[in-house]
Parts: C-alpha cells; sequence; structure tokens
C-alpha cells in the first residue's frame, strides 16, 4: 500500500463542515470550550467518529477519543495518538486544531479502508479548552490528561463568563466517564498549521517541529506621578508611559541585537488616568517573551529586569513586575521528527526542521510520550482571525505525511 | 491707603466654603457646569456678589458678573475686569478657579471698605464651563464672551450626559439676558494657583505670568498585522505598538535635547487587539506639544510629521493623524506684567516671569482686551486633584499683588 493517499475530498469537505458549526449571528465562528457551539461541534465530531467504526471514549474533563482497536492485539498494547483541538477562540478561523484532528480521523479512515493492519491501536483525540479563552489555562483538557493538573481544579475552573467547567461539561453531555490519562500513549503525532510565516515565506511545504519555545509572561506595572501636561516641565517629569515605551524599544532592540530565535511582544498596554493632558501616573503592559532554549529565556528574562530597574532610577519611577506564566521550552522526540522529514522526502516534498512559537497539546503530551508535531504554512502567517488560510495542497500534504508517519510507527510494535 | 491688605480670614473662609459645596456621597468636589451643584456655588457666589453691594449681571452663556460701578464715573467708561471660574472637574481641590473669582471679590470689598475711589469701573466674573468636563469646548463661556464662539452654537452644545447646555442653563437659572461682551473689558487680571510645580520648586511666591503656551492636539493612529506572538520572527512583524512606543520616546528624547520650553506628551494610549500574545495590529494615541513661541510649535508638529512617516517606512506600518485641538500662543500685556512685577516687590516679595502651561479663561479675554495673570504655587504641582494645595500665605500674598495692581490700574484712567 505505498501509494496509498487521504480521501482528499472528505478531509476537506468535513474541515469546511465544522468551520460551519457555531457561526454567531454576524458570521462569526466562536466555538468556545464547552459552549453550546461546542457541543455542536463535538456532536458532528462524535458522528464522524463512529461512522468510521471507532470507539467512542470521553474522559472527565471532555476530552474525546475516537479507538481504532483491530482484533487480535492484546489489550495492554499502548496507541499510538494523534489529535488536537476543535474549541476556537472568538471570530476564529477553521483549521486551528480542527485540521489535527480531521486529518487525524482522516488518517484511520484511509487505512481501514486500505485494509492496514497495525501493530498497535490507533487513536484520534480532541482535547477540551485548548484555546484558553472562556477558562484559563488554556491546553487544560491534555494538561490534565498529562497529569499536569488536578481534574478537580480543573472542573472547578470559573470561566469568563462566571461558569463552572464541570457544569458546563455535563450540561453539553460531555463530562465523560474516564479518568484522564486511561490511555498511555506509545507516542503522539500532532498535525498543525503554522500559525506563523515562516513556511510560507520560505516556500516549503513540511515542518518537522522539532521543539516548542519556553513562554515567560509578565505584567510590568509602572508607577510615575499624574502631573499637568502643560504645566510640568520635562524635567520635573516622572512619566510613566514614556517608561513603558522606553522598555518597549528595549526589547525590540534587544531581540534584533540578539541573533537568535528570541521574540519578545508587548500585546497589552493601559495608562492611567489616560487623559490627553495628563501625564501618566501609571502604566501596566505585558511582556510576552518566547525562546526554545532555557537558558536563553532566562537570560532574556534577567536583562529585562536589570532594564526595569535602570528604567527606575532614570525616570523616578517605581517599577513591580507579575508573573503570570512560564513555560520551560519543550524538545520533542528527535525520532520522530526524522520520521516526518523522511516521510515528506518520500513524498518528494521539501521539509524544514523548526520550532513552533505557539503552545500546543502536544507540549502537554510530551510529559507522557514521545511526541512530534507536523506543521503546513499558514498564509500571511495569520491565525486566530477568519484570515486565517491554508490551500487544500498544502492540507492534503500534510495528511498524506502524518498517514505516512502513522504507518511507519504503527507497523512493528518496536 | 498704601498699607491696605485683604481680609485674609474672609477670603480663606469663603475659598474653603465654597470648596465644601458640591461634595458627593463619597466626598468628591464635582461642581460640572450648569449641573444642580454648580447652581449651588453660583448661587453662594451671587449671595457673597450683593452682600458686598455689587450689581449682578448675567449674560445668556451663564457668566456671572459682579459690577462695582462709584458714583460719579460715565457710564461708557470699561471697567477693569477681574475674574476665573468656579466649575470644576470630577474629583476636583478647591483653588482651581475659585480663588481668582473670590479674590477678585475681596479686592472690591477691601477697595470698598478702605473708601477708595477708582477711576472706571471694577466687575468680578466667573466665566461658564472652564474645565470643559460636560461640555466641549472648555473655556467656553470667556470664548463666547470674547467672540470666539457663536452664543447660539454654544447653547446648543450636548454634554456627555446628552443635555444641552441651554437647557441646563434655563434649568439652573442661570440663562441670563445680557449678550456675551456686553460690557467690553479696558483690562482683565485673573489671579491663579499655577497648576504646575515651577514657583514651589523654586521657592518663588509670585509668578507674573507674561504668556500662555500654545497647544497643538493630536490623535495617531497606527496601523500593522495581528499576528501570533510566538511564531512571527521580529524581522517579519508591523507591530502597530513597538512603532507607537518608538513615538513617544523620539518626542521626550527630542524635548529633552532641545532646552526649550518644550513639552511633548502622551497622556491616552490603546492598543487592538490588546491580547498579550498578539502583536499589535493597532495604536491609538494622543500627542499634547506645548511651546509659547508659535513658530517653535510649528518645528515641532513638523517634526512629529516628519518621524511618523520615517517610522511608517522602517516598520512598514501606515500611520495616520488626526487633530484634536490647536491654540496658537496668547502674548500677555507686558505693561501689566511689569505692574505684577512692581507689585511683588512692592510687598517685599519675589517674582518670577512665566508661562503658563494650562489653559485660563485670560487666554479668550486676551482676543478683546489686554490681560495678565498672576500666578501662586501649587505644592507638588498637584491640579485637578484633591491634593491641590496652596499655603495661606501664599493665597494671601497673590491676593494682596492683585489688590496692588488693581489700584494702580484704576487710579487714573490713563
Amino acid at each position: 500500500m505505498s501509494s496509498v493517499s487521504v480521501n482528499a475530498d472528505r478531509l476537506l469537505g468535513r474541515l469546511r463542515e465544522l468551520g460551519s458549526i457555531g457561526r454567531d449571528e454576524t458570521g462569526r465562528l466562536v466555538r468556545l470550550a464547552a459552549s453550546d457551539t461546542d457541543k455542536l461541534g463535538r456532536d458532528r465530531l462524535v458522528d464522524w467518529l463512529k461512522g468510521a467504526g471507532l470507539e467512542i471514549a470521553i474522559d472527565r474533563i471532555g476530552n474525546v477519543f475516537g479507538i481504532w482497536a483491530p482484533q487480535g492485539i492484546d489489550a495492554a498494547t499502548s496507541p499510538l495518538m494523534l489529535g488536537s483541538h476543535i474549541d476556537t477562540v472568538i471570530n476564529a478561523g477553521m483549521f486551528d486544531g480542527c485540521y489535527g484532528v480531521l486529518a487525524g480521523l482522516e488518517v484511520i479512515e484511509t487505512l481501514k479502508a486500505n485494509d492496514f493492519d497495525p501493530a498497535r491501536p490507533i487513536v484520534v483525540g480532541a482535547f477540551t479548552n485548548e484555546e484558553g479563552v472562556r477558562y484559563a489555562p488554556d491546553m487544560m483538557g491534555s494538561l490534565v490528561y498529562s497529569g499536569g493538573l488536578d481534574i478537580d481544579a480543573a472542573l472547578a475552573t470559573i470561566g469568563t463568563d462566571g461558569s463552572v467547567l464541570g457544569e458546563e461539561l455535563e450540561r453539553i453531555g460531555y463530562a465523560g466517564p474516564h479518568e484522564p490519562g486511561f490511555l498511555q500513549p506509545h507516542a503522539y503525532l500532532e498535525l498543525h498549521i503554522e500559525q506563523g510565516p515562516v513556511l510560507e515565506r520560505e516556500g516549503v511545504p513540511t515542518g518537522a517541529v522539532e521543539n516548542l519555545q519556553g513562554i515567560s509572561w509578565q505584567k510590568v506595572t509602572i508607577k510615575g506621578d499624574a502631573n499637568h501636561a502643560g504645566t510640568t516641565p520635562v524635567s520635573m517629569r516622572r512619566d510613566a508611559g514614556l517608561a513603558a515605551a522606553r522598555v518597549i524599544t528595549f526589547l525590540r532592540e534587544r531581540a534584533i541585537a540578539s541573533n537568535t530565535p528570541t521574540v519578545a511582544t508587548v500585546g497589552c498596554i493601559e495608562f492611567e488616568p489616560n487623559a490627553i493632558n495628563v501625564i501618566p501616573s501609571k502604566a501596566t503592559f505585558t511582556v510576552d517573551l518566547r525562546d526554545p532554549d532555557e537558558e536563553r529565556l532566562l537570560a532574556e528574562e534577567a536583562a529585562l529586569t536589570a532594564y526595569l530597574d535602570r528604567i527606575a532610577a532614570e525616570e523616578q519611577v517605581t517599577i513591580s513586575t507579575e508573573r503570570l506564566a512560564r513555560f520551560q521550552p519543550v524538545t520533542f522526540d528527535s525520532g520522530i521528527v526524522a520520521e516526518i522529514e523522511a516521510a515528506a522526502a518520500g513524498r518528494g516534498l521539501r521539509s524544514r526542521r523548526m520550532t513552533s512559537g505557539a503552545g500546543h497539546d502536544a507540549q502537554m503530551i510530551a510529559r507522557i510520550a514521545p511526541v512530534a508535531m507536523i506543521f503546513v504554512p499558514s498564509i500571511g502567517g495569520i491565525s486566530h482571525n477568519p484570515k486565517e488560510f491554508t490551500p487544500d495542497a498544502d492540507l492534503i500534504a500534510g495528511a498524506n505525511i502524518l498517514l505516512d508517519v502513522v504507518r511507519k510507527l504503527t507497523t512493528s510494535r518496536d
């Protein structure tokens, strides 16, 4: 079955259909975790999983699994797990997450249709609340599954709308009986759109993702004096807004000068009193630092701290920081990454090793199993946006590489 | 009557009493223009004016005047006008504006009590809506009075609460019969707290205000791309937030390097989508530029425009600007300024010539009459805040200087 490929029409058709579920009155795609629209998407997915002859298993955090356990395999044999998520942000695109879940299903159906006889079960999973928009933290379903967050604490999470996650899962019928982690994966593969511009810019269709950036999120609060914009000479100012601007430019200059993959982003900012003729007495902003190397990430954090000390002295302001999130970089399984490269080459496709700049369920499952990811190009690097787009040919190519790697990893029990 | 001084207890008592009128349930002083609390303040002021034997005149925009026209003066003789305003911002201090009005009244009462015989009428005025919090623009009453804004247009102004100014003035009983400008001042004097830190820092009790800064307010909008903070290499970003930060630091560096009185302030900022892990696609901020010299102000505006062009190219963003307000610098009457310096010296007080960084009714009345202002220190430069404070001794000294200048300007009809 060397020439087997996925059913392109079936995969693309399902992607579009799932992308049509959960549109609001203005046409925006919104399937927040454990919401009514998430239920509609889950119901459709379960129908497809059942239609493919898979056994449905749902765990207590609402992760949905479709299990293909061919007869004759020892019940204790650990499965190869494929997966991603189908919850979305507000006003989402239709590829983020859904592509990995539906491509996993597509791979299983293709193998079944071609009478492939896997040496271990193959499972496709859709993890709950990867986006973290309604309930924090993000990647919650896979985090709970891998033992990184207590299931009862997760179920008690209060959402931005005041709802309780556990109650919402009960309400939509996805509070399952299985304990998270009930299936111990032999390995885990996640196919995903890049959500960045690198593959498209370089004209490479396949990313063999070898690691995932460490993430450091901090909130910085700078306090100065709210004096009158007209009457306070520049030399007498304690301008919290100016101090914030200096930090933002420092971070960019440092990232440009460093010649490393470090990225630094200030995405949120707020001034107080935020009046046109008042010097800001308070500036609050977030700093998102990422690097695939833990030592470099620590060095970036230290450099920021040192610069904040310097600014506090120079601008006569007081500065405090609060850690919002911190994840160490994750290194994926080099053997599986090499299989991805080999599979791309086998299909005559160029590939490149790369780092994931976004968080993915894969990084959580990496706590309990060997993991790697496959990326396909995102046009313009756009994601979390209705303009999120990957051409059909790239989507199909990615699914076929997943197919080939799955075959490779389940041909024997080694 | 060379040793005459104002009645300190009376002036300070009235200041405190007026400052107690219009407190809300949390103790904040709020007398927004033409509101119920503004009426209470106006009513108290009118009582005091009447008690001093002054004729009350109210014009159509609600400006309140107390007129002392001694017998024997030709009815056509133009008056010396003193004044300021008694409306406040939200959570105001008790000195801004009120000090100038009550000191003007105090000077008239003192002169009357000492049988001073002025060569022209002396008027004290309280102008409507100087603060501009409820109705835009600020300094409205004096602007209308000096012919800079049509009275009917002003009365039709819609407030932030949806109210119509003209209807509110009717409702509170301060829509008077006189046409604005009905009294043509011979000259106008305004005594005011500095609202800046210069006098206190320098230990000088008296400011002889010789001009008022020109003001340029712009709103700058920068548009880039909202890409993912983790997956977008620094070199591929179009970061509107970074571009904004560069503009803020540029303005400060330029102001510090210029060795001029130029001040530049960015008081308001907003990022979109304002998410911690998304590069800002849009940054909106305000620029407040001030300078007492029109040519320099024009040069600062031009430098900002040039820098925005440079940033647009370097950061691959698009930038648009909107003019929110523009006032040319106002030069006060050098003869009156010299009289203020002489009066301070006569009282054995140090004085310094200075520029007003804030807007005042004086700048509007300067359109129709010779004008100057007297400043007294503001502790910490704080204003528009309950912490606004000027020591009693400075308040009394300022009122006595006003007294002496008024005597000087009304001793003869020259």
